[in-house]
Order: C-alpha cells, then structure tokens, then sequence
C-alpha cells in the first residue's frame, strides 16, 4: 500500500516529500475537515460522480468554501491518476481542511482550504469476499451528524480498534437499539428476500456503495427496505453484510460469536457482490462463488 | 497572539520552523489525539498539576501510551517557558496524536506518539470578565465520551461559530433538555444563594478551572450542586457563567438576547472571579468591581 509519488494539493501537483504540514492546521488541532475515499479498478475511479457529489455535500455541512466546483475537481482526480500512470487496483484519499489559522474555534476570517489527495494501490480482500468476515456489536456513540464525512474519527476508530482485539474485522454500531451502521460501512440485514437497512437521515455516513446497492437490488428486484433493524434482529438474520469503497459488499458471517444463519455468506449478498463487479467492470480476480 | 520561537516536541527542543507535519498523521486524518491548554500569569503556569492529570486521563481513555511519566511531562513544560523567557500571561498549548502511520481505522503496531507544545501571550479579556458575555443555546450533538479533551472539535468549533454569527461570546449546549456545558468551556447557573452545574460524568469536561471553582465555593461556604439545569431554568436564573483556562470565569450576561437578571454580572459570580485571581497570585490588571 505505498503511496504514489505524486499528490494533488490546493489545485496544484506535487512530489510526495514536499508535501508537510503546519502544526496551527485546523485539520490537526480540530478535525475541522472533511475526506473521501474512492475506489479504483483498473486505473478506472468507480462511483466517482457519488464521491464527488458527497464532498460538496460534506463541505457545505461543515461549510466549507470549495476552491473548485465539481467538474474542476474530477478533472484534477482524473489528472491525478495519469500523472501517476496509476493502472492498477487501488484507491484515492481525498482530504480538505478549513486551512491554516491561529488556533481559535471560530472560523479564521480569511483562510483557504487546506488540500490533498494520494493514489495508492489496494487489492480486493478475496478471503473476506468469499468467506465473509466477523464483527462485533458496539455502542454507537458518535455525534449527531454522522452523515458528514468528517475527519472527527476518533469513536470510529475506537470502535474498529476493539472489532480488532477481538478478532474481528468491523464493529456493528447501535444506537437506542437499532444498528445505524459500521465503524466505516454501512450494515444490511436479509431475512424473507427483504433487505433492511438504516435510513439514510444524519446518524450514518450516505455510502456511495450503499446508493449503489440501491440500484442494484432495483436491477434484481429484491425489496430494499430503509427500516433499522435491531442488535436483536442480527440472531434471526438470513444473511449480513456492509458496504463500504474499499470493502465493496462484504459478507458478516459471525457476529459475537454467533454464526449467522449457517455461517456461509448468503444468496442475496451473492447477487450483490456480482451485479458489484459488473456495475464496477471488475474483469479479474472475481469472486469464484456464483449463486 | 504570536507564538514563542521555541517549541516543545517529542520531549525535545525545537525552533517552530522545524516543525512540520507529515501529511499521513493520525491526528490530521482521524482526530486520533488529545490536548491541553494551560494558562499562564506572570510567567508561571496555573493548575499545571490538574492539566496534567487531566493529559493522562485523556491518553488513557483512547490508549494512547505517553512516551513520559506525569514529573517528567511537568519539567519539560516548565522548561519550555524557561527556553523562551516567557515571563507575561499567556497560555500553552499542547497536543499528543497516535502518530504517523499508513492511513487505517486500527492503531498502528508500532507508532511513537506525535507531540508539541507551544506558548503564546494571552491578556485576560477585561472587557468580558468586568461586563460579561452573551450566549446562544445550542443543542448538543456532540458524541457521549466529552470527558475525554480529544482533537475531535467540530460541533465544538460549529457552536461556537454559530455563537459568534449571532453576536455572542460562546454556546451554551444543551441534551435532552438539560444544558452540559458550553462550546469550549463549563456552564454554571445561580438560583437562591447555589450554583447548580452538570455533574461531572461522561457528557463534559471535566474542567480545571470547574476544579478549583469546588475548591473556591468550599472556601467561600456557597453551595456547589452538581445538577444539570435546563435551558428554561435559564431565564429565571440569578446569575449565570462559564469558566475555561482562557476564560478563567466569565460572566453571562444574555442568552438568546435575554437579560440574566438585571443584565448585570452577580455578586456569587464576582466572589469566585476574586478568589480566583487570589489562587492565581493576579496581582496586576484586576478586575475593578469588588462584591
């Protein structure tokens, strides 16, 4: 997962070691910023108009002023991956700050966007694909607005860490009794053909996978119902699976150490992961199980 | 507000032109760190001890393993002000992230924190503290760990912005009816002779200046209630303030653009804002109106 040497800063390239930071950076001392990952197959983005829309959509929450608008931005993304002659899998991190400023909470009268965006390759974990990965159940303590994309991390983080010294690869948040979402995806429960999940309102992230799925079970007519369904409801499940750019449509076989249904990923994720492959012209290393 | 030319860094010296940030650093992509700002009068730090108990408690609670034991953080910020002949009032600030590492929600294996501290001259805001400041009410959206003085600020930092887009000094939060604590400092009502304030659980910050405001009230023989007050408790509030280490203890005049009692600041308020300058051995700019 090295990083490749150029990187896109404030609408301009540059070689990864002049890229440094100020230590008086909103980003560093308040998370005061927002971030995207996109996905890439092939030296190709997938869902890139989605990341895009959901950018501005994050910086006018946060209300952050844009140094571009979104044609400017895909063009530099695009610019991005050729100036790199990025033809593999990988993806990009995309990060805006409010700027640099004397250390205040308020926002600083004339800043500008502080920027980058790097390239890296990434290949498609083929084990958790096929086999499905485990999580935990946790507590969903984040903030209200989740549905930003914001560098305030810290509880996802947290959440993930404990997933992990559990031996598990996500933690399955829940709040009041409902499952919102992951530490970084969005969570799906099957039972009866139906696929429920979260509604789209402030408490998750709006996945652009998820938007994805969306369409894909309209394409395979399999009922998407935006209804949580509870920590409860994980032990009656038929099938479980997240979403996410860089985990794709990944299979919960496990959740606290309860097999769900026969512990196998399932038919409808299945379906998912294959209309997945070919909406994002995956061509190689597909999953070898069909339904 | 300008910065001392000395900086503290991973319990080493530096000149801050030196100090840079890699683009790859956890506290720059997930909040992934905590902080403390000290204040400083004359020279001398005030309730450093607190600060750094406090510093300790939030490593803790985000595992972070601090790279020094609390007697040796101590001598080096002691040192720092010695470095920089910093002998006006002022305040420090100080932030510890996870590190640098390839971006991933799990800590990194092996990772050495990322630390700096740096001082800057801070008046005491007379104006504030002699006539008070105004204050919206917000809701408070943020996430249930407050306790923890993490890097995570953005509801923080968008309360106070609204504040200040309203003409007002801070925001005063407010969960499920009952007020925690404003945006960057603790929130105080007086009724009847008694403070009432959030107790100190999860919800806020412990304060430590909301510390010795216990220590002053037990001097003083006025009753301190750790019990939330709700924001229509507001309006029929005797006097009403907040306290932080830039803000010492400051009184709230208006909220919402409702006078506090005759608008004025009250006699309890003035008492605490006396024997804080007493503790803090203020000996010069004090504030004129005595109870």
């Amino acid at each position: 997962m090295s990083i490749y040497p150029i990187i896109l800063t404030q609408s301009k390239f540059t070689h990864q070691d002049n890229l440094k930071y100020p230590f008086e950076e909103r980003g560093l001392q308040f998370g005061d910023g927002i971030y995207e990952v996109i996905r890439i197959y092939h030296g190709t983005y997938y869902l890139l108009e989605e990341h895009v829309d959901r950018l501005f959509r994050s910086a006018e929450a946060i209300k952050i002023q844009l140094p571009f608008n979104k044609k400017e931005v895909t063009d530099l993304l695009l610019e991005l991956l050729k100036k790199n002659n990025m033809t593999t899998d990988g993806k990009v991190y995309m990060q805006v700050t409010r700027g640099s400023a004397p250390r205040d909470h308020v926002f600083p009268d004339e800043v500008m966007p502080n920027i980058y965006a790097y390239v890296q390759d990434q290949v498609r974990n083929m084990e958790g694909l096929e086999n499905g990965v485990k999580a935990i159940t946790h507590r969903d303590i984040r903030w209200e607005n989740c549905f930003i994309k914001s560098l305030n991390l810290l509880p996802n983080v947290l959440a993930k860490q404990t997933a992990k010294e559990n031996g598990c690869y996500e933690a399955i948040l829940h709040k009041d009794g409902l499952v919102t979402e992951c530490s970084a995806s969005n969570a799906y429960l099957v039972k009866d053909g139906k696929i429920y999940t979260h509604p789209s309102n402030n408490n998750i992230l709006h996945g652009c996978v998820r938007m994805a799925i969306e369409r894909f079970t309209k394409q395979l007519n399999i009922p998407l119902i935006e209804e949580g369904f509870s920590v409860e409801d994980i032990s009656l499940a038929d099938e479980l699976f997240l979403s996410s750019s860089t985990s794709e449509i990944t299979p919960i076989v496990k959740v606290d150490n309860l097999e769900i249904a026969d512990g196998k990923p399932g038919k409808i994720t299945r379906q998912l992961q294959q209309a997945y492959e070919v909406d994002a012209s995956i061509t190689e290393n597909r999953i070898k199980h069909t339904v």
